[in-house]
């Protein structure tokens, strides 16, 4: 996930996206405000007032805003009809967030969903990001295989892709995102030839006038 | 992960354990010496005598430990010499452990790697333990497929239950697990079949005499 604190406009953007970037880093327990506040640049006083449920109020927001973050990145990696080309892509965009946070940054949407029993509404949140997440990969395999195969090959493209970062940072190296990358790529190919062509429809020929 | 606290004997290893089942549920933050002693019912007094090195001591020790216990019930999951079966048993173990935890429980490895940067001794063990379970997987597939598949299969199963445990609790649903245990125990079909002959060993006879 790469986040631009630039295209954040109002103060309230600011926080949520200071606080998704602390989650990704520490985790949801050790996200305070008063980093939040001053990571974000915003005034002291107002973090009351954008989040009046408090700290639950702001990481289910900074929740719901990676989910998205991740959802537009996905959907960037599969604007070519070539979902071989997007898992290289997703898997680049990660490779160079462990490299520039030297292995210190995860995904803020797990670190929602490992301290959920103590903020269920980010947890429902995170639940909600990995559905979306699932569809987007879904649907755009839909036209290489069956309906139930691309579904489970989406869970398996999200949950093998947040476990290597994992598994990245503790061995503060990208082979494993590279392994896991190199058998998604398989699985895909594979899938693709052995799907029934009747379960096929036809790519959406997106440049078509 | 199952835990036994019935086989731990000594105030130690008590301790150990009741720091990997904190870790599990609430990471390692929140994991803190008052809640170790009143879980373990160690003596108030005894856990600096067992952990001189205070809490990072203690969270590598657990970290361990869990790595350990998993990688015994990998090696109890692999011990028929066949890897489809083997998916399938871990991924019962999984399902259990969540379904008894109300989906509260996860790994501890897990836990370990993602506040890594407060303590690194604990994300390093993180690291040796994910390394430890690849390799375990790893070999139990050598006599299949060429070396460096079975590398990356190994990879991909670690990483793809990892991650299927975390967006099952996030979900609250086992219905993640159950896609990726089907999606890899398809590619584990499909590398046994593809691999050239001359790269497959004979598995290895544990019966004979």
């Amino acid at each position: 996930m790469r986040h631009n604190q630039g295209v954040s406009t109002t103060p309230r953007e600011k926080m949520i996206v200071s606080a998704a970037l602390l989650m990704r880093e520490r985790g949801v327990g050790a996200t305070s405000f008063s980093e939040v506040i001053q990571r974000s640049g915003a005034p002291r006083g107002s973090i009351y007032h954008h989040f009046p449920g408090g700290k639950a109020q702001l990481i289910e927001a900074a929740t719901r805003y990676a989910g998205d973050f991740t959802a537009a990145g996905l959907l960037a990696a599969l604007r070519h009809d070539d979902p071989v080309r997007a898992v290289h892509e997703f898997t680049q965009t990660w490779t160079k967030i462990l490299r520039q946070s030297d292995f210190g940054a995860g995904c803020p949407v797990v670190a929602a969903t490992l301290e959920g029993e103590r903020s269920p509404l980010a947890r429902a949140a995170a639940g909600a990001a990995f559905a979306q997440w699932e569809s987007l990969i879904a649907q755009a395999l839909a036209p290489y295989t069956t309906s139930a195969r691309a579904r489970s090959i989406a869970t398996l493209f999200i949950t093998a892709i947040e476990g290597a970062v994992i598994i990245a940072r503790a061995q503060r190296s990208t082979a494993p995102l590279q392994r896991v990358a190199a058998e998604l790529e398989q699985t895909l190919r594979q899938a693709i030839a052995e799907a029934p062509a009747s379960t096929r429809a036809a790519p959406a020929a997106l440049d078509a006038g």
